[in-house]
């Protein structure tokens, strides 16, 4: 990764890769501790979005996935934590000093001491022609966030289990007709079959695949998809193709600094720790199984705090954090610093 | 143990030990999944009581840690979840039935199918004559809970470090005068020493220890301490012992049942699983050591998942808890397990 560019990598003590609920969290215990914390993300929020209301996360009686995450932005943003948007990290490598180098689709580099990833899971595409030109236009990977402004027009529901059957029932009460298309034979939850095959506007299309989806060059037309028994195909005529096919673990990019189990997601040790010396993950990304928000929450703070001690470590401090309950009221980065060079000095 | 009482123990599907943070979000993760779970706990709120205001809590700008855990405890309740304050957990048995038998500082026994640790750290004692007869009469462990009760009377702090300095500080704001015994040289927060050292109302005892709690039968009247130098005794007149000597995982009880680290902390695995199957444990009492309560919250849903896979296991059924982000607003577990059945009929 030369400097091809010429210019110098825009330098942080720490970059988070990700804005859900992991990464947002990992900003805030940084920022907090006084560390200089960049996070880069694609959007804000994550599959935070995809969560219409949190029930369980502790503290918290109900809460719009979308607006646990601003809450956490804010909260990281007032201890000083900068975030950029719009920003996929595609590359990622370990300096001989120990540092990394960053490279984001815009070809924008970066350095730090430490990076936290906590990309979560990216839905899994469709993979036909048509899908990336119309991403975005037409073609939706979270019917949740997408589908209110689809009332009034038809659509199809490219999906498996309870995902698909979820977006499915959410379509079918503000769309005149909603097509479902399913690779296998239906299966998930029996309320939710139920519920969709009563419903008089959704047409059920089982062991069906998609072919192409169709456009007009701006937008979406239609999708053509492919009977997996007859090997008959068919034009649904709609405005919208949601895709609700499950996530994975887009991990390739670390793949040279990380174990990753058989999902492609990245192993962590209990401290939020990969194999690499300077590299944590937390959230959706890692082999952690249960994807809930505040397991994401608690994982990121401990990430965070193994990298601002791994940071005290590198530049020989002494001291590091094992906060206990009083602390959580006022860390004082300052003073801890000022301890473990006191102590250093009195040696 | 036998059942010298004769009656049945109290049946539950799964024992949460403790209700700080970990055991109420414990609570509210297996009642979510329907299932049968019982909070027994000395006190509300266990080391949360220590935390004037969180500020790093994602999601909740600015919180009492008592406030947090009364708003856990109630949406635990919400799902089902029972709690029984009051009572300590004495003795664990596993039974070879794989269940285990539970004994009660009140002589009362319970049997589970899992049992979830979460009790947290105690404050460590002084270890000196009257202490204990004057606990919750004069004797003290949590200054912030307690010390405005003091309000205008004398008070003694046995402490070290900031804990100490803390306390100190917070008791010179309300009381005429405050003594602060530690044995030894002071230490810790810079500001913090210095703004003891400055209050006209504090007298510093450094390398003292504490020897004897005096009192009228009814409440402390005053404390005995030692000069560890000279060895002589000298009496504080005082109305309150606030002791700030660190905290302790008091795991004996379980020393049987899991494998613990030089601390007395209980070792898991980064699901929150011992080495002993169907006990789990989480929260302050592990090896996990940054001691947030984000972080105890997560650990303890972990844990909870962990449990109601492993009960899933224990009775047969094949559907395991893999929750998604869709999920969190709507876990169905009778659903689960109706499919989890249906499944096993069509193999």
């Amino acid at each position: 990764m030369a400097d091809e560019r010429g210019g110098e990598p825009e330098r942080h003590e720490v970059i988070v890769i990700g804005a859900g609920i992991a990464g947002l969290t990992a900003a805030l215990y940084l920022a907090r501790q006084g560390v200089d914390v960049l996070v880069v993300s694609k959007d804000l929020g994550g599959q935070l979005l995809q969560a219409t209301i949190i029930e369980n996360y502790p503290g918290i009686e109900a809460i719009k996935g979308v607006d646990l995450a601003m809450r956490v932005e804010k909260q990281a943003k007032t201890f000083g934590a900068k975030t950029r948007y719009g920003e996929l990290i595609t590359r990622i490598e370990r300096l001989d000093d120990g540092t990394f180098l960053l490279e984001s689709s815009r070809g924008k580099r970066y350095q730090a001491e430490a990076v936290i990833l906590a990309f979560g899971k990216t839905p899994k595409k469709m993979g036909v022609p048509g899908e990336d030109q119309y991403d975005g236009r037409g073609v939706s990977y979270c019917t949740i966030c997408d589908g209110p402004l689809y009332r009034g027009k038809n659509t199809v529901v490219v999906g498996v289990g309870d995902q698909g059957l979820e977006a499915v029932a959410l379509l079918a009460g503000l769309c005149p007709k909603v097509y479902y298309v399913t690779p296998t034979r239906l299966f998930g939850d029996p309320d939710l079959i139920a519920r969709i095959k009563a419903a008089p506007n959704v047409e059920i299309l089982e062991n069906h695949e998609p072919v192409e989806v169709l456009g007009d060059g701006r937008k979406v037309t239609g999708l053509v998809v492919r009977d997996k028994k007859t090997g008959e195909t068919r034009k649904l005529e709609v405005e919208g193709v949601f895709v609700e096919l499950g996530y994975e673990a887009k991990t390739e990019f670390v793949a040279h600094l990380v174990d990753r189990n058989e999902q492609g997601e990245i192993i962590v040790d209990k401290m939020g720790r990969t194999k690499t010396p300077g590299l944590f993950a937390a959230g959706d990304v890692t082999d952690i199984p249960f994807k809930q928000a505040v397991i994401s929450a608690g994982d990121a703070a401990k990430a965070a705090l193994a990298a601002f001690n791994y940071l005290q470590k590198r530049r020989g401090k002494q001291v590091e954090i094992r906060g206990d309950w009083k602390k959580t009221g006022k860390v004082k980065p300052k003073v801890s610093m000022r301890l473990g060079l006191k102590k250093r000095k009195e040696q």
